[in-house]
């Protein structure tokens, strides 16, 4: 007897699910039901297709039903929502939009892959046609109508997470006038506000207004009013504050639900063995806090596709959770993070160690060499990492994913000192930056340097400080920290007798290395001495303090 | 006591044990004698430095003996040979160039980090004055010098591994008529010849002239008579016919040696404990052969150079091996390895299985998108990736160090299927070309899918099978292997009866994935059937099967 499997939803997880299965069962009878208008769609496309960086909507419809069809013997029902699911009958209840007529569809194994939907803010006037979301080619039409419809000047982006800042930036490169408003302090809330604070000035650089640490109050025609009394120019609206898992037909059924999706185990099977769930809307294992965690993101929804799929055909492989490697173009930047930041290891009571580097991308020496920031989250008592958050021009992806890499085989700061990357001048240089981070790291942990942060320091603590400048006096007459002296580095050894022992040094570079060799040479002379983690850059691009004038 | 350490050669393993040391010991000693004219040179600048890419020579010289000198309290002595170690008193003799008075240098410790030099081959006019190698600031001057002196239109260079393949770029850049001559049957003798073959293709469209499997006989004053009676006009030939670690000094001290460099422990000790050597003048462990191998890696250089010191200075770290992680630009392509070829590998006595895959290097649908190929060895037993050679524009970096680092990590080509790497749609896909070969790979291990490769197909072997072209009947028209029948995928279903049961299949599409499907089908209905590996864009491009006119 050959299987009969259902799948609801008809985008990533699912149709990773329905072609899987395709591959390893030819006789199954594989259904998938769809309440979209699209199958097979490219959702991580729609805001370059709104820019137009993306310049024709067919593109980011990589598959039809036909094609499905055709390919892998796959029936994709379209514009069909399932109502229902009677676990105990093995069936679901079907019904297409515009049809009051319900049926019901019998299964052997049921996978649920609907995704999630945008967060809709109670917020007044949510409702008006100029607010809309941006998850789905409808959406993108949507927005486009809106804007041969009416004079679209103004743009207000609900929420600054990756959807929020891919539009805002296409919006912008439309000639928009483009306001973002977030609730948290700082744009992309899982990381840290050191790094994202470059990608304030950034945004700001490409004329993006930031309206921080407030939300919208109420919605009008034009503008948006927000709770601190700000005014927000407005034709669109898009809301982009988080998405939701779907959970509201698993929920009904009686399966298992967690705090943010459906529950499931290794095999992506939720509380009825039967049913399986994958994609935005279920919990997964983070690797980091071990922790279920709802994660939004394309490459694991996929990933959970095939396993369910790899399970129902007796095959014995398992989700291994997640690692949370995520990437984000924000105009000429890239973000890169994997793990957590330090922010919220914190607010899971962990105690992590960083460091913070600026090396170049490639060998200084070559033409278009640019430096990038890492920051590198580890535990205190083993060096395992804990995160890595990473801002810069080239190359920034291609770190994060050694660095995913490295987390995801357990590795520690101390691995990456070892670590054997490829290098020639155009692409990297003889230490990469992911071994100078972990030389960093690995000096920290082992005791071979002593750092302060950047958050450690301000009037107060100066002031019981000697902080030492070891920049060049060209560097430090172009700005320095409040109360620092200037002790240049090449002739610091020589210098020494300016120094009091009996009172704590902090030292600190541009961007650490420089430190580091002060620290050193201090430490060696019986100092009790201390190097400020990512220097001068990240203590006055980071924004924490403010340099003197 | 200060420690006194002295250290023979001041470019990457020798000024990275130096400034470590000083580092760590602010007390020692340190000296480094260089028997060239720089230190601290960036010499995997020098090809590009030729071909004006970076614009001055002054950006090569990363450090000056007075830079050492006042940042580190280095003492490093140019143009000064070590011509003698006696390992019982602890003393070196040394010499300044032209300077025929010798004098003894005592240490507690001594580092050997001499390099390797560029094999002269032994032919007629080696000598000559226009014949040159590519590996020293002086080494660029000279080339200068003749080319500013003689009207220099033909350019001969020798060798087709990193250096050769570098330098024939630059001279090309500069429009010079360039060919290369190897002795081997295909450009960088470690990769296999069908990854060179789109390697060949590119430097021949630059319009590089290749003479492969071929050695030069005589060189004369504006040409080089080859073995095969070729002549190639040469007004400059360039020596990158490999290099050779210097050993010399170390066998004359009676240092043990191995097959191509000088025997080293972990810590970077050579068989007398007192003296340590690092960089490519010594053997270190290859962690996929697990045999010593000579390296002329910056990476490797400079992290050996750092253990060496941490070791004087009493730290328990030790050298982990390596994998031989290599990246070279090529024109517009990017060649990244790491590992064995299969070529290697057999020649060690290994039957590795392997994939070919040609993702793209990131998601379709956005702009700019390219493919890469990837080919993927692994341990037939077990899954552990023995080795990785991806060929492409962009992305291929990022790929290659994905790799490298699941190497170091010992992960299996099954745990590639799991990785989870950053993805928005400018960096990658959510199947990363990481993932694309991990797939494969274990769809192959697992025996989810048969493969063939192209190399196992002649026209006698095709006589005995149905050679199934799946692609659409306009990408058969356009080409297809000789003796292939079109069966496109989207219809195969329905015309299975046009094969025959009794005789094995052999299905292929233009990159793998269709005749993976294909495969699959065929498989379940009841074929013996195989999929060839890297489709017919491999079959064609890696040049190993001639397609039918």
């Amino acid at each position: 007897m050959s299987k009969k499997i259902v799948i609801v939803g008809g985008v990533a997880g699912g149709m990773s699910a329905a072609t899987r299965l395709r591959r390893l069962d030819e006789s199954a009878t594989i259904t998938v039901f769809e309440q979209g208008g699209y199958t097979g769609f490219a959702n991580c496309g729609i805001p370059y297709a709104l820019g137009n960086v993306i310049k024709s909507d067919d593109a980011l419809v990589l598959r039809t039903p036909e094609d499905f069809k055709d390919r892998f013997n796959i029936d994709v029902h379209l514009h069909t929502e399932v109502v229902g699911i009677d676990g105990e009958k093995h069936t679901v209840t079907v019904r297409e939009t515009g049809n009051e007529h319900a049926r019901q569809v019998s299964y052997d194994k049921l996978i649920l892959a609907q995704g999630a939907e945008a967060f809709m803010p109670p917020i007044d006037g949510v409702t008006l046609d100029h607010v809309v979301t941006m998850q789905t080619i409808s959406d993108l039409q949507h927005v486009r109508d809106l804007m041969s419809d009416r004079k679209v000047n103004h743009a207000c982006v609900i929420g600054a997470g990756f959807i929020g800042v891919e539009v805002t930036e296409n919006l912008r490169n439309l000639g928009l006038d483009v306001s973002i408003v977030e609730f948290g302090p700082h744009v992309f809330p899982p990381i840290d506000a050191d790094m994202a604070e470059v990608l304030h000035t950034e945004l700001k650089e490409k004329g993006v207004k930031l309206f921080l640490k407030t939300t919208s109050r109420r919605i009008e025609e034009s503008r948006v009013i927000l709770s601190d009394g700000c005014v927000v120019p407005a034709e669109l609206v898009v809301l982009a504050a988080g998405v939701r898992a779907r959970t509201d037909l698993a929920r009904e059924a009686g399966l298992d639900l967690g705090r943010s999706g459906v529950k499931v185990n290794s095999h992506m099977q939720t509380s009825d063995p039967d049913i399986y769930a994958v994609g935005d809307m279920v919990e997964t294992q983070n690797n980091i806090m071990a922790q279920p965690t709802m994660l939004a993101l394309a490459g694991p929804a996929n990933r959970q596709g095939r396993l369910a799929a790899d399970h129902i055909c007796r095959k014995d492989v398992q989700y291994r959770g997640n690692v949370g490697a995520a990437i984000c173009k924000i105009f000429d930047l890239t973000l890169g993070f994997v793990g957590l930041s330090v922010e919220a290891l914190r607010r899971l009571g962990h105690d992590p160690l960083w460091v913070t580097v600026h090396p170049p991308d490639h060998a200084g020496y070559y033409p278009g060499s640019q430096a990038m920031t890492v920051k590198l989250g580890f535990e205190k008592e083993t060096g395992r990492i804990l995160g890595a958050q990473l801002v810069g021009k080239m190359g920034v992806d291609k770190r994060l994913d050694v660095f995913a890499t490295a987390m995801q085989a357990g590795m520690t700061v101390l691995d990456l000192e070892h670590l054997e990357l490829g290098y020639a001048p155009p692409y990297s240089s003889a230490k990469d930056p992911v071994n100078m981070a972990g030389f960093v790291a690995s000096n920290v942990l082992r005791g071979d340097c002593e750092i302060v942060h950047a958050e450690d320091l301000n009037l107060g603590t100066l002031e019981k400080l000697q902080l030492v400048d070891v920049r060049t006096p060209g560097e430090f007459a172009r700005g320095h920290l409040p109360r620092a002296i200037n002790l240049p580095l090449d002739s610091l050894r020589g210098q020494l007798a300016l120094l009091d022992k009996s009172v704590r040094v902090v030292v600190y570079c541009q961007v650490g290395y420089r430190g580091y060799l002060a620290y050193r040479i201090l430490k060696q002379s019986g100092f009790d001495v201390a190097n400020l983690d990512g220097g001068y850059k990240l203590a006055t691009e980071g924004g924490i303090i403010i340099k003197q004038d």
